[in-house]
């Protein structure tokens, strides 16, 4: 089966891979579609990212959907022919952390297609996964597309658990890419009162509009549009940092009202942080790493019409054109999220 | 100007009182529509409830909307002809607990048509009324009788943020009334991932999934139905009890899951509750008491489309038939929120 | 070796039994010292409580401290003679409350000395145990019958957990048996102000004062003397009930302020609550059961002497007058915690 | 009577002021001490600190005790005679923040000794000091001196409540000033079950350890003693940054676990942090700012015994000599608190 690899920058190759035998617990699946993340376009633009380094091939991929193909003897709830979302996350439910309620800090994760262990956690852009069961969420009635958004949703799902009630709540997102553009949704979806969003093209804040900020500034045309938030110490309640940039950051902090929270979503090197406004105004801000129980309930509120992100699959190629696709996703000013299309 | 005043038990009163001065920071209302509540019926039903009893005549309502007609002279931000919801809540804004930034437990609170006190608080079920500027959120898009559900929604949405993060949780309520609708509605718009709601009335549990729920479960016809969702210590996250019935309280508990909370909206009496399983379970018991800081986020949702509390009322009656208005209140399986129309 | 089974109400008997085989990651332990607990004394004086009822001949205790005497291959970390305190909970760590980090809540729950299941969980009162090396916690310095304490020390320390953050706060403890007493030395702990403890008995009170309590109150004597504190919607934080009455529930909760905490930690039967008071101050009645991480840190305080139990044990017997030890701690006026000297 | 002015860098004098008149909801004061804190240091060194610069001569001093010498005609709770901690914090308590319950985030505050808004807000370095009597605690049985440390130990409690509850917890303390060493006091008062210290002194890590800390690391002899917490994604569950170092704050980072909390207690400027860290460990980073509601507390555990500030008051000098004290402060090699004894 047929499987995209990345060797090195700019090197992502097409190649034939072995099916992987089926235990009890898991089944085989033959991929539906494959949305191209941040991660894997850092892997194929630079090689990698931060001090995480290819050291060796790699199958990209880890936001899919797929088809139940054949069931492994013990497994029950999954039907043949049904379409599923696909989790990457593979804690070990053994280590503390896993024990303590934290799998995504376990400290044997296996998550598809990362090079931060070696040798690397291959991926699951390729034609046939075998996978556990307990990684697959039924999607019935989802487009292979939508089911493929589970993951990035439930990155976007994750940070808002992080950020605690939101119900009445005003906020402000940095960036829409379509980690900003999920962090609207589900921002909306915790009861959200306000949502205003940033980003520096107009693209990219038109799908915030469609997908439901209340607001949308264009900090190229105005860079000091923000700076109206900050009268009387600020007005949002929530910060959800999606940008990566330490200008918005900053500019966001000062828009930031006593008690205010940052979602910290991006991963970044070092920041530098106006360490003054936050400790004057007792913000919190808050690290958010991956997810775990929310990728069901990601499909959930999808299947049940109360998350929709149609608007965010911009691009959809076959996976003869996957690099294409990765081209594709490097235009911020055209696409959104480029999904690669197995089937 | 004409008022609803309750005398005793069953003595209803049109009468005439003379309108207030109005001061600096305050406005002259002529109200729009006026809500009949649980409190108002025990008021004409019984003549009180609980310790409460009527000990003088008093003008009834506290869920009302307005047109604004005049303003005092410190006033901003509010324009004459706007309809506005108006609170009904009077904090003193110098108690302990006001400054502990929790008005709603207000050691001086003045709650329009509230018989705790003597003299009693006079209600807002009046031609013109004064009230202070604070009280008043403007409604501009809203119906007057959505905006007379500012209230009775707000205190839904009080007792979910009591509830913290909603966000992909499972939702019990048990009692389908207005209270019990909102809940649906508020966790709904939290996040809530699915809802049951329990009556005993086909016509309530028609409402409630007019409203979101995702199942509706008559307990007239199955009294056991809850069992169903008691296997491994339980299911729900969240109970919403609302019925003031200690029989649905004990199958709500049996229903929730570990750790699950249980949000006390009635003002009922004594309860025999099941301790063993609150403290094995580890469940939490929350009080909720009217609201605060949700009585402007009740009107933003309902005018930003995020709420739609319309299929609640189901019935408007003219002033000059109050007291039909309130016997059909009576009437749980024919009347849902019914409304008095003062203009 | 011999151990102390419970056979019936008030037939307590000294048995022989096998000594259970040890397997790598287990421990073999000579018991030290055996502490009764009110679940003990259930059995002894009634066959079981509430709905759980003797079925079986059932080894009692689970409050113990031993001798570590033979290592199993894989155990690290532990030393031949060396004391520990022994863990009574034995969690599965498979079931999804386990991974959840509540494994208090574990499905398959085998907790020394319960007849909840059946056939019955055997208890730890016997003179040789073969534990997981995982329920063992080294308890140098500690004399053996502290270590033993660290059980119901666990209890309180869960409960304070439950309370969240004690800092500055003000504390009434209703009913000072042992978990009573605990709970005053848990929330001084925890940081405290001012910790008030009711009882009915002039011989607890003292126990309450040496321990930590700020003041004492001898309901026998005054039993109102809790209206003194209902003042402006009451005085305290936090209300530890401990006294399984309800009446102390209800003068307590007359005592606690607004947005209060009622920490559960009785197993009892059904209560009548007052709904209004709890509703209308927006308390919130939590349950607490057992505990878990909290194990260690019970043993570590009272290693760093910053928890000092000792004033609790009031009497020590030899393992062959068990039956004149629970008699002992049947009688609420001379005995506070009576252990039971296993070697 | 005399007061201690700063007019600019390193020019402070000691001046005649006029003694304020006395309203009806105010005391007369002697001062008894005061403390010399880190913010009257900056102002003595630098004339301000990052953007806060001295603009007109402004009495210093905001850590102080005083005796009552004459009551405000409404002024009930205080006699004449009376040693009281005197809280430098006056919020309005009428803005939104005020309202909300978070007084320390007023927009009207009026703190002694604080040149952040013109005209400044003047000290209370003082002789006779007319203030509100809410800002009096009664601090009989206390020193003169502990009195006046009620102030900084309210700091460290603020910030300890940001934390939530420490019962148990490991807790790590980068840096052994005055704040640092009553962040141990607090930690230690809420239940920290091991506490770590690091500083650069020998001098300060003695006071650590004599306050409390369990383990003193100086990390100018092993500067990377931290490393060695940072095994299996680190130790600490909650970090008190004191030292206002990069360098430590990232040491720090790299020995908490995951979702550990890092305390900001300092004024710093921009700081660079590892983002990436705080991100895939999902750590809290909380500023605090000052304190309310904590001043009384600090007050009533000094009173009772519960917390020991003695230790860090290394020197006391007369008024005459303030200046001797404020260079004495300047040498950490030598000084912790340097108090100003007024009588």
């Amino acid at each position: 089966m047929r499987s995209i690899v990345i060797h090195a920058a700019r090197d992502l190759r097409i190649e034939e891979r072995e099916v992987e035998a089926l235990s009890p617990s898991q089944v085989r699946l033959r991929l539906a579609s494959g949305g191209i993340c941040g991660s894997d376009l850092h892997y194929f633009n630079h090689g990698g990212f931060g001090t995480v380094r290819l050291r060796e091939p790699m199958i990209l991929g880890h936001e899919v959907s797929a088809r139940v193909e054949e069931l492994g003897s013990e497994v029950t709830g999954l039907t043949v022919g049904q379409l599923v979302a696909v989790s990457p996350s593979r804690p070990c439910r053994h280590c503390r952390y896993c024990l303590e309620g934290l799998p995504n800090q376990c400290l044997n994760m296996r998550y598809y297609g990362s090079a931060m262990p070696f040798p690397h956690i291959q991926g699951a852009f390729r034609e046939v996964l075998v996978a556990e069961a307990v990684q697959c969420t039924p999607a019935d009635g989802l487009s292979a597309g939508e089911a493929a958004m589970a993951e990035p949703l439930s990155v976007a799902l994750h940070a808002t658990k992080r950020a605690g009630d939101l119900l009445g709540k005003t906020v402000l997102v940095t960036g829409c890419g379509p980690i900003g553009l999920l962090s609207i949704l589900a921002a909306r979806r915790a009861g959200a009162r306000e949502i205003v969003a940033v980003d520096l093209t107009r693209f990219a804040l038109d799908i915030a509009r469609r997908v439901g900020a209340d607001r949308v500034l264009d900090l190229k045309d105005a860079p000091d549009a923000l700076a109206a938030f900050s009268a009387d110490k600020g007005t949002f309640d929530i910060l959800y940092e999606c940008s990566g940039a330490a200008s918005a950051l900053a500019a966001g902090i000062g828009a930031l009202r006593p008690r205010g929270v940052i979602l910290q979503l991006g991963l970044g090197g070092d920041m530098a942080l106006p360490m003054m406004a936050i400790t004057a105004k007792e913000l919190d801000l808050r690290g958010s790493f991956r997810f775990h129980a929310e990728f069901p309930v990601a499909v959930d509120l999808m299947r049940a019409g109360l998350v929709d992100v149609t608007p965010l699959i911009t691009h959809q190629v076959p996976l003869e054109e996957a690099e294409r696709g990765f081209l594709l996703a490097n235009d911020r000013g055209r696409a959104m999220k480029v999904q690669i299309a197995f089937a």
